[in-house]
């Protein structure tokens, strides 16, 4: 299943907590999702949801440790996007049962754009929970 | 399955390789299980096990990386620790068979507490091996 | 299943796209694949995949973030590695669809080596999509 967004900054944090909850209950099952970011100038992260400062002081300091106006050999004016993708991951995978995405009470999904602003795609995939689990009494 | 932790310092490494093994081994089954902090001031990781200094190396350096008395916008004194979470992840994926997790010779899991001391609760999920997989000669 | 290299290099970006994609037509199955490193002192990203040069830059910004030749605590010469492979990360999970591994168009997979040259060994697992995901109109 995609989720499809349009950043309208070069760097933007983006809540996408609802859009990957309605998947997860449309779906309805028990296991994981995948939420997986097929961009390499962007990435996924979970934080803070409540204080917009959190979103807010992550990109600041994304910025300071990876500037975008520091010297690189990719010329395409987005070596740091590139770079702050790897630090912060291109992917997560999150907990659910019967289509309940299982978060922790302050916590949000956030799709991290770093070389916006651009359209784009997240593929969500959902694994099984594993057979024994139940008889073992979880 | 929940594995609660009580954190001693601000911030912190805390060995929990035994405890996720244990969990493992009670289920019994194949597939991976998924360690998973709903928390967004801690994080987990996989580290060297044996040399704790290289626990101690890490803190500091994250501290170093993103300092704690820096200035930043979110007013709970604990900016950093969200930063930090984002950039360690929040989640582990790790290979089990047959109840083993299968780690690497030197390799521990670690929570990482960011802002300390508190308790603390991480999610254990056993996903399911793909049932080609055995059939493909694996 | 294993997959083996040796690099060549104390720091070191292999792409490993085309030996994952491998073993994923080998199994031929749907659901996701787990690359998982099961050494501390190199990590797996995913990234830009066709300018060599977005490679160059992350381990020359890695190095800055976390410079060798820094003051550690861990004697033996490769705390940094161990502190740049918490960050980067030491497994990634993509989705795997009828044994295609489904990448972005840019993407590719990649081994950081950070303290080579050394003979690494990565684990590849497979697991399984959830059952009612077809019934869900995927």
């Amino acid at each position: 299943m995609d989720l499809t967004l349009a950043s309208q900054e070069r760097c933007e944090v983006m809540d996408i907590t609802a859009n990957v909850q309605r998947a997860c209950r449309q779906w309805g099952g028990s296991g994981a999702v995948l939420v997986y970011c097929p961009h390499t100038t962007g990435g996924v992260t979970l934080n803070e949801k409540f204080d917009p400062t959190v979103r807010q002081d992550l990109l600041h300091w994304m910025e300071r440790l990876v500037p975008a106006g520091a010297v690189y050999a990719h010329a395409e004016g987005n070596a740091d996007a590139h770079i702050k993708a790897s630090l912060t991951g291109s992917q997560v995978l999150i907990p659910v049962r019967q289509g309940n995405l299982l978060l922790g009470r302050w916590q949000g999904l956030f799709f991290l754009e770093f070389d916006g602003p651009r359209h784009r795609t997240l593929w969500l995939s959902f694994l099984a929970t594993a057979p024994q689990e139940a008889a073992s009494g979880k």
